[in-house]
């Protein structure tokens, strides 16, 4: 496009096809219908229609995190962005770069309040990196540009608010977004020093991973610094990707529980951390320090979560044992499993069929309590977390992900009660034709909440609570489910038919969902 | 309960409880439990689970619409909050009191940012009238009550949010809630000067009639007002609960559309106001002016918002026509529709099988075009609409309006679009047994977006912009998605059918979705 002054819409979405957008997952409304308009003129940047805005911004965080390119979404006013921001919230835990379009009034709209009016930056500033509204149409080129390169450089969402009025009058150009430098990795110093301190700790060290350091090279290399120093390997609990399976390293999590966390940290004297947060508890409960590491260990920076955590494992590695090899774990695949379907039959399923190269999005909670250790021998793939905790985020997710990565398949688990907070996603893999599995892991209960309710109170719900956190009445049928939003479906309530649908659903083009009914969930009895 | 040191989570329940609250809509997480458990302790307030908070919002804006009284929500930090956003949003729009009950972290838990951390302020801002942080474990039952007071006095969303420990821990005590005062009535020189200026305007006056105006004995005030005066009758566009249907004045509503709301108002030389706001246009188009209302028309008013409208029209009209009698339209009902379901045979058909008293949520959109005029003839009912504009409202509301009514029915008509963003209300309804019949106005098309697209960009969407508008491919099975949730479903495609699927509906007892098919929406040609 040559001409410098179009509608304020098509420059926006020009420049972010300039800086290397193609793909906008959009819930529009009435004030984005000229940006819905420059897709017209705009055959670079291709949108992909959400039914409900969560489904939008999960889309878009699995779509960075399995391209590395950001995506754009297109939101409408407060309302239309408010849905969207939990799965924002994900994102921006998971450093995420995404570029949210929302639409707003025209100007002169604005003071009159007519019913939809919103104080929209307020709605964005908790879950966004940089929010900035377009003031002048001459600005939309450069605004666009702008949220570009901050949605990178800090790598989370930027919201770019564009006024009806900006968007349909002409009078801007597009702008070539300025490149955003790669991430550096540590410098000489920070590996000499981290070499000193895990040769001092030896065993009483761990190495703590997350973000880019999970990937497959950088495992490679902190199993070989494991192995010369004698250091444990340990990777946050939930992250945006991480390179897992058969032929590479087994990096243990640090576990979700608190209890738990403590027991597997005690003992450890020095923590390096690499692109990692010392631990912190998901909650905190009553009488419990909220921070499971050991008072007394000693914390120190291989590389922040800016730097290239991988690049610095491979120099650690060539520091400490130059020309070694990563030791890898013997593990075999569990037998086909039999009877009903719990944690741990379903873990076997799953990793004995889950097909090679695959994305395995996880969102089964108490569900998947046994599979960190059975996916270790699964055919290797990519593992996508809920990072932000906020649930209704897996199926998005494996939507933006299979978008992303035509030909390989994406494998998505999800609990029952997480699931029905974005089930909507289930139409876009449908319209898309994407090569998604959903697993519904149906145990009918919020289970997560009880085992919490027991943590908290001492004693597991009683009759008033307890239907708060049942999903038993009715029985929710996901088959039905998924056929009405187009995607083909079966039902299975023995672990030998989770693994012959598992076995079938990896040979499929297309999407497929299995609502796996698990066995009736058996809370522990009272504590205190 | 007679103990003054309880639980901070058992002392806001029994105080919202001892503030007449009776009901609480949930979708609770980790740090809520310590209030799930108090509901064991609180058998005078009861849970409705919602599956998505968005449901519990709209559910908690249609029970106050319905029974006069807030309901509480419960919901689960910052993203929790944000999910049930979109329907705060229309219920701060229709004045509903409700008391959002919203948990965060334990507060020596906060400082540690942990994934779930957000600016829970920061989100309830927009959407709430009040917000408040419970700061220490003795403020809980009358930070309780000056939330349940601040609901009732400024009608809108009061959002408290309750760290985990300050739920868990002991030291509260619950507090008796303040009565709210009745709004007034305005006082007899507001009268006198409503007569003088209706007197003046003759039929170049308009009564604009919103909020408890739009009550039954309001309405029949103000047409005794019209036949004594001469002046106009309309309600706002859009209306929280409106008294409509045969044996009562048909109001006419300000149209949608900014063209037509000129035309509607054109020659209106006086507008008095009662419990409304002078219109102004949903959106902001090029080239139009935002308010349509005539640049010269004289504005006055008879009952704000915070007044009592209804009593003020009945002082009104017996001060003008003491002893007369309301008017009434001669309306019949239409023929047995016949031939494709569109604007004209829906109407029609949802017309003539409106069970009487029934309540009537409306969000059908372009679909529901045609039913004003045809509804002033239908049994009378009870309208509850689309305030804010934030679509997803309708399924949610009438959820909480069926509890809050037992014995009636409820109607709910809704686009398909906009049914998909809160679908998940049907299971509720079926745990419930709600008596609701739920309408699908199934064109498979975001209609409202076409004709807007239209009118913004003076053409309709081009080849690459029509996906974004369209539902079709795949079409969406609203049965199997309403079995999937637990309700009774059957899809109809023709007038007739429809007709006979109402007929049965209106006397079936528990919840029940009928999927209308419509003929395939004809965009009009492009305009300039």
């Amino acid at each position: 496009m040559r001409c410098s002054h179009v509608k304020g819409a098509q420059a926006i979405l020009e420049t972010l096809h300039r800086g290397g957008v193609d793909t906008i997952f959009a819930n529009p409304g009435t004030s984005e219908m000229a940006l819905v308009r420059a897709l017209d003129e705009t055959p670079g940047v291709r949108a992909v229609l959400g039914l409900f805005e969560g489904v939008v911004t999960g889309a878009a965080d699995g779509y960075f995190r399995m391209s590395g390119r950001p995506a754009a979404t297109l939101l409408h006013t407060g309302p239309g962005l408010a849905n969207g921001c939990a799965n924002l919230h994900n994102a921006r835990r998971a450093r995420s770069a995404i570029v949210n379009i929302v639409g707003d009034h025209a100007r002169d709209h604005l003071a009159l309040d007519a019913p939809l009016t919103t104080d929209i930056e307020a709605v964005a500033e908790p879950f966004s990196v940089w929010v900035r509204r377009i003031e002048e149409p001459g600005d939309a080129g450069g605004d666009a540009a702008d949220a570009l390169m901050v949605a990178r450089e800090r790598r989370g969402p930027a919201t770019l608010i564009v006024p009806a009025d900006i968007a349909w009058t002409e009078g801007a150009g597009p702008v070539e977004p300025p490149l955003v430098a790669a991430r550096a990795a540590p410098d000489a110093a920070a590996i000499e020093n981290a070499a000193k301190v895990l040769r001092a700790a030896g065993s009483r060290a761990m190495l703590l991973l997350g973000g880019g350091a999970l990937d497959s090279q950088g495992i490679a290399a902190a199993a070989r610094i494991a192995a010369a120093t004698g250091a444990r390997l340990a990777s946050e609990t939930f992250n945006a990707r991480s390179a897992r399976g058969a032929g590479r390293p087994f990096v243990q999590r640090v576990p979700y529980f608190g209890e738990a966390a403590e027991a597997f940290l005690a003992g450890v004297a020095q923590l390096l951390l690499v692109e990692s947060r010392a631990p912190v508890n998901f909650f905190g409960y009553p009488g419990r320090r909220g921070q499971p590491l050991p008072a007394d260990t000693a914390v120190s920076t291989l590389a922040t979560p800016a730097e290239d955590g991988s690049a610095a494992l491979i120099a650690l590695a060539d520091w400490l044992a130059p020309g070694s090899a990563a030791p890898l774990p013997s593990l075999t695949l569990p037998e086909r499993p039999q009877g009903p379907i719990n944690a741990v039959s379903f873990a076997a399923a799953l990793a004995r069929r889950l097909p090679e190269n695959a994305i395995y999005c996880d969102e089964a909670i108490t569900a998947g309590l046994a599979l960190p250790a059975v996916m270790a021998a699964a055919a290797p793939h990519d593992e996508l977390d809920l990072v932000g905790g906020a649930i209704g985020d897996a199926l998005p997710l494996a939507t933006g992900a299979a978008l992303a990565s035509p030909g390989r398949r994406v494998v998505c688990a999800s609990g029952d009660g997480s699931a029905l907070y974005t089930i909507q996603a289930l139409w876009t893999q449908a319209r898309e034709n994407l090569d998604v599995t959903t697993i519904i892991c149906a145990n009918r209960v919020y289970a997560i909440l009880a085992y919490e309710h027991l943590q908290i109170e001492g004693r597991p719900p009683g009759p008033r609570a307890l239907p708060v956190l049942s999903l038993a009445r009715p029985a929710i049928g996901f088959t039905e489910l998924a056929r009405g939003f187009g995607v083909e479906a079966v039902s299975v309530a023995s672990a030998e038919a989770l693994d012959d649908a598992l076995d079938a659903a990896g040979h499929r083009r297309g999407p497929f969902l299995i609502e796996a009914i698990f066995e009736p969930m058996s809370l522990p009895a009272a504590r205190r």
